[in-house]
């Protein structure tokens, strides 16, 4: 067998997320779907983190394999001919080593989540950004966020979902600031316990708007109780965007 | 009467363009179309340039009159409410001066042109930038741009359709810049013939793509002919960024 590892970017705006469903089209599915297409290969296509329903992705990666070899920059042609006009596009290809997972090899993960903060609704990006029409403060935001770098019990910021073993990650990065009408957060862990970003963001927006103190985000950790945090922010704001190995 | 102007972004995409057709959708008739929801008057709405179908703006100017005073800050909010989902926002409002017109009181205009530039397809962008899998040569980009600042006869880069008086335009800027995986152009003149922008644009590529020297859309811009420039390029790249008045 041969083993690929690819780069995808999607616009998740069209797709029940990342995970094949049995009622709804996911990019798992479209992305197996071109690769039968070209190899004429069934295979299952592991990535590195799912993501939720209208989530996109600049660099979610994945892997497959396959019996037969083809040059990896033939393999992404190929797939990105079969997933042309679909909203999902392969932006890498290569051979991977025998042991490489994407999921249990990522030694980091990296998110994005953007507002667009300004008082009219967005006519561009109406299904690639969260829109909050009151003005978010942003240095109560950087400091609320400083409260969540390290390692922590994130119990929450946790979905009732969530699959995680332990709820204790440790936060790299959140690094928030403003890009024309736009504040953007970007984070970075090993890993996220499921809508661990969204409900991050829909907590810290609530210190943006004064509506808590920035302090606040210390006492919500420490209760260890998803009712304590904000809610969890839509996810058509939320873009993966790289895994490092 | 009473005279506002508004600021408009929109997604050129899904539009035969800024003008009212009789056979396609216009964004000047639904904006004209959510005044006459809103005031119940039937109104002509003036824009600082017409932009072409798929042409995005973030920044298009226009004007109107009613005849009942009402907040600009309500006025906003109305439009955008019949606007909704359309694609179409009002990014601004205010009342204007009985003298003001979009169009001929506007001094700078500013196009922005994108090309996402790398052999991957888009997922994100696919209608919002031009995408050139073939490496650009920034530096060919820039050198080249040189020659068409400054006042020349752009009958070169003007389209067959162009109404205008006179081919000669003074272009104030051409910043060519490299961002993530784009390249991104931005030009400011008083005014641009039409097709110029995206004419300038499809020749500079030939320079970028080492088809045409930096120095031949000197000759190019001399030989006054259409046919000697490069194609046209396409509308989805294109943005009308600003208005200065």
């Amino acid at each position: 067998m041969v083993k690929y590892q690819i780069i995808i970017e999607y616009e998740g705006t069209n797709f029940a997320g990342w995970q094949r469903q049995s009622n709804a089209i996911s990019i798992q599915e479209l992305i197996e779907e071109s690769i039968a297409q070209l190899t004429q290969e069934k295979v299952v296509v592991h990535a590195a983190g799912r993501t939720d329903a209208g989530v996109h992705a600049l660099g979610q990666v994945a892997h497959f394999s396959v019996s037969k070899e083809m040059p990896s920059n033939l393999m992404q042609k190929g797939l990105n001919h079969f997933l042309a006009r679909k909203g999902i596009t392969i932006t890498s290809c290569s051979f991977a080593s025998e042991d490489f997972h994407a999921r249990f090899s990522a030694k980091k993960r990296s998110y994005r989540y953007i507002i667009l903060n300004r008082e009219a609704p967005s006519a561009l990006d109406h299904k690639r950004a969260w829109h909050i029409y009151k003005a978010l403060d942003l240095n109560k935001l950087q400091e609320a966020a400083k409260h969540l770098i390290g390692t922590h019990d994130f119990t929450s910021f946790r979905a009732k979902s969530c699959q995680a073993h332990s709820p204790i990650k440790t936060i790299d990065l959140i690094n928030i600031y403003r890009h024309e009408d736009k504040i953007i957060f970007d984070l970075k862990a090993t890993s996220f316990l499921h809508h661990m970003v969204r409900n991050i963001v829909g907590s810290l927006v609530l210190v943006g708007l004064s509506k808590l103190e920035s302090s606040s985000i210390k006492n919500i950790l420490a209760a260890k109780d998803r009712s304590q945090a904000g809610p969890t922010a839509p996810p058509h704001g939320l873009y993966f965007t790289k895994v490092e190995y």
